[in-house]
């Protein structure tokens, strides 16, 4: 139902999906607006938060649930902003449920945090929000690019509003909680002769519909990455071996202490 | 299904309400943590953000979905924060459908805009979004009261996450789209006499459960409120009188220009 604003009437409701009856909840069931397809095809070694590695890339391309001409109407002024709230599903954490004390990373996996004090994916209605940097918005698609993610690839995404300078910011001091006293880690990057020579070849097997990178971009964002120290939290200051997925390659890592070598790319 | 952590199995599958099949969507319906009661029982007059009128309150107080102890937990650390994210179902938009354009009031409701450059309500999946500052959290409701708010009193919220300031903060400039060059209004405040004999009266009217104001908070309320202009955005600039719930009570204000009178509180 396009109306003549070429807006949608939307929303689907449980009473018409299920045969009406009084249903608890809110009644509204997530529709995704599109789905995010990110340099991440697995969790590990994502950042932990949006903006960390500006690098990091996402295209959200618009759901088919509605014509185009009618995202492209609803997409109108965005251009403007160079930030948007994204909010989305943390999709793959649907299935676990979730819990009301986590252990964050932060806190090296040894203290509890109830999930409200937290940005775990393991929350009631599994909503995820990340600060996102436009980094183009295309009418013709419609799609969005952004830089700064840290989203899985497929994520759906449920809503989209720009960050709004004067509203978005608290007024007056903030008090920051546990996290004021619990910095990122953070690892000093080389790479193997070996790994920067399976750069070229690893960058040409981005799959179809993944955010592109040149050899430079694909260099640089692996080292950001590695550099935020993808280690698990309980086996952080372990040495040894790991493996991030990155675009189509593996990103083989060695660490010792604090330092990180980029042993291949697989 | 409460586990040793104290955490629970959670969302409601559409899949297990309607007997299952393949589904559209995220599989994912909104069930609200709570519900936030505030001193706005009508949409009229409430601040266009959060954060707008410090003293405008809100309390969350968490559903019977879940054991008050698993609520008790999941706001283990949220104390030690000064503000929160909330993100709330803009329940009374849901009936009427969402509209890939609107006019955002603070264009004077002249220009349209793509419903993803605003905060409209009336957008795909209906959530809203507000950076609110922590009062208090109460531990033993369990509840969390908070200032700031821009909810209408009965507002589903479906999540919650601490303002985190190294990260819901965007690196360098930002650009800001249309709202730059659109101010927000502003109106002088006076009180009639009679409003102010009647404001002993009207606060006292204060429904159950809605946050409580002293006499003073009370004006203060009033007065910030009004200095907000509430007039809707097509009639803006008209002189008339306009009536905004609050509380218990009705507040009748003249204005002329940018002028504002509170003329009684009835």
């Amino acid at each position: 139902m396009v109306d003549v604003d070429g807006g949608a009437r939307g929303g689907r409701f449980l009473a018409s999906i299920c045969g009406g009856g009084p249903l608890y909840g809110t009644g509204v069931e997530l529709e995704p607006i599109g789905t995010m397809r990110t340099c991440f095809p697995e969790k590990f070694g994502i950042p932990r938060q949006s903006g960390l590695v500006p690098l990091a890339r996402g295209v959200l391309r618009f759901a088919d649930t509605q014509p185009a001409a009618v995202w492209r109407d609803a997409l109108r002024g965005l251009e403007g902003f160079s930030h948007a709230w994204v909010t989305f599903v943390f999709h793959e954490a649907v299935a676990e449920g979730w819990k009301a004390l986590v252990r964050p990373p932060r806190l090296g996996g040894k203290e509890k945090m109830g999930v409200w004090a937290t940005r775990s994916p393991h929350r009631p209605n599994f909503l995820g929000l990340s600060l996102l940097e436009i980094e183009a918005v295309d009418g013709e698609m419609p799609a969005i690019r952004f830089r700064g993610v840290d989203l899985l690839d497929g994520t759906p995404v449920v809503d989209l509003r720009p960050y709004h300078p004067e509203h978005d910011f608290p007024r007056g001091a903030t008090r920051d909680g546990w996290i004021a006293g619990a910095p990122e880690p953070a690892a000093a990057v080389a790479w193997s002769e070996a790994a920067l020579r399976d750069l070229p070849g690893a960058v040409t097997r981005t799959p179809v519909g993944m955010p592109g990178y040149a050899e430079a971009e694909a260099r640089s964002l692996v080292e950001a990455l590695v550099a935020l120290d993808p280690r698990p939290a309980h086996q952080r200051g372990q040495s040894g071996e790991w493996a991030m997925r990155l675009l189509g390659f593996d990103v083989k890592i060695r660490m010792e202490g604090a330092r990180a070598t980029v042993v291949a790319l697989t």
